[in-house]
């Protein structure tokens, strides 16, 4: 296992300091959240003084993670602030900090630690190792050379950030050095159940139940290649749910085995219909949704359609496999 | 940690024997399959002759591990078979093994692998151990005794076992030691991601959909804390489901905001309804799974209930009412 020895370098340069802003990027994800937290902790255990801001507001999914609500905001920014050292946590370049770069201007020295493939180092102090799970797998490291102890709200915090990353050790990046610093933060008193719990696992009832509605009505198109579905005012009438709760149907229509694209198509509150297409790459999803003046990425796209959500659906499902079958054609010759 | 001493003498009783019949229960599991599969590599690498026979076929999700198309039915026995000892693994009991039960009756010793709780011990030699994520984790301990080489096809076989009785490390059975077994398995070649998108990510049409009834029907009681729902046969007939396909309703049950029991009600093909509940941890449902004749962990337990599955919903739901109130009725005092 190699020692990622420059984390021994910034943890010679937070010995030397005294205080502290500690930073991570903009729409901030579990990673970034839980990586700044265990940090902020941690510096304070060793009699540090630490201030957190971030470009963005904490997300509700992480208010769980103790300490969140001292996050600040750069608004909150006053002339008394004087920091020894900043360290920027999970970014691929200072930009990514949002308008917190503006106050970082004046800190020197800068610690840049993170895990971003094909980035290029930035500020005075580098810890960025692409092997590493997530930012928090590196923190994890950085309170060994620092002699910090690991308590349970650390561990939890440092946790959540393994286990975002990592998709609850399901991506492709969950290494056995991921999974062993697992176990010390369990063995430190993580909770894994409860922070699954909180980062993924907890959903409103009305947001359940409407997803039941819309997967029991999917229907398979083009030899199963194309799986749809639809939801109607009616349905979040009845089951109380919010827009924001169709979220997630359209994924789980696209991971049906053998299915190439999932469509949802859900009637908004002004009548019209909101297609939403889902695909693996293959085919381009954005061309697709461009056909009724859509657009997004390949494998994300959108667009809005005059018409019931039924009627939505079918003239989506018949773009889709036009398009299928045009590539075949193009393939065939 | 402690030593699970028991897998010692496992060992030693698997070294003096040479042919091995190898079951675990109907319907199998993630675990059940895996373990089975990684203790007939393991087996066979040692020298030694194993035959896998289930009650049941190796459901289609596990069909990406290597040997399952090597295990048999109990219809392929012949007069020809003689085994020296049998292993039954991740069974609560011999009857768990449903007509492969009928083979265990004229072999002796026989070994007990299990890891579930509040169970009565049977064979000639154990090795049960509630505290064990799943029955892959003692498999991967019992290798260790055995000095059987881990090879990276056994290896995936137990992380297939870990990954599906911890809910790829989400539930609460999710220890440090699972954990750490894991982080061995991935460096003996197992993949993680590949397991998980195996056991995970791609799920047959039919599931979705039974899964989608299952959610559109659900409803809550005792104030949001408890969240049940049921499948007719007239469900799974309608939309080509197995019985198989019901797994996880349970656990996305449980997983609604505010909920501290899931319980989902499904007739089988008897005509009986089958019970799974799940907890948090509190209450324990192995105790409210008791009251109907049932058994398991904390967090995870089932029963049998004669009558329909609605009806069976209505008094499973009750049963927890009343478990919740008496709770806080305890507390009060």
């Amino acid at each position: 296992m190699s020692s990622r020895r420059n984390l021994a370098d910034v943890a010679r340069v937070i010995k030397q300091h005294q205080s502290f802003l500690l930073t991570a990027h903009v729409r901030p994800d579990g990673d970034a959240i839980g990586s700044l937290l265990a940090l902020y902790w941690a510096l304070r255990g060793l009699g540090k003084r630490a201030t957190m801001v971030l470009h963005d507001e904490c997300p509700q999914a992480y208010r769980f993670l103790p300490g969140w609500a001292a996050i600040l905001s750069p608004d909150d920014a006053d002339d008394e602030w004087r920091f020894d050292a900043a360290v920027v946590l999970d970014c691929e370049g200072l930009e990514r900090t949002g308008a917190v770069a503006d106050l970082l201007a004046n800190i020197r020295p800068i610690i840049d630690i993170d895990h971003h493939a094909g980035r290029k180092a930035f500020g005075d102090v580098h810890a960025t190792y692409e092997d590493a799970a997530a930012t928090a797998e590196l923190i994890y490291e950085l309170l060994g050379h620092l002699a910090a102890p690991l308590t349970a709200d650390i561990a939890t915090c440092l946790l959540a950030g393994l286990m975002f990353d990592t998709g609850s050790f399901r991506y492709a990046n969950t290494t056995a050095r991921a999974l062993r610093t697992a176990a010390a933060l369990v063995e430190a008193g993580a909770r894994a159940d409860r922070v699954a719990s909180a980062l993924f696992a907890e959903e409103p009832f009305p947001k359940v139940v409407l997803r039941g509605i819309a997967l029991s009505r999917a229907r398979l198109a083009a030899g199963g290649r194309i799986c749809g579905s639809y939801l109607q005012r009616a349905d979040f009438a009845a089951t109380g749910a919010l827009d924001e709760h169709a979220e997630g149907i359209v994924e789980e229509l696209r991971g049906v085995g053998g299915v190439l694209v999932g469509i949802l198509s859900r009637e908004l509150p002004t009548g019209e219909a909101k297609l939403s297409f889902r695909s693996h790459g293959v085919p381009d999803v954005s061309q697709i949704a461009a056909q009724f003046g859509g657009g997004g990425h390949r494998e994300a796209a959108g667009s809005c359609f005059a018409g019931s959500a039924e009627e939505a659906l079918d003239a989506a499902m018949a773009a889709v496999e036009r398009a299928l079958a045009e590539a075949e054609e193009r393939q065939a010759k």
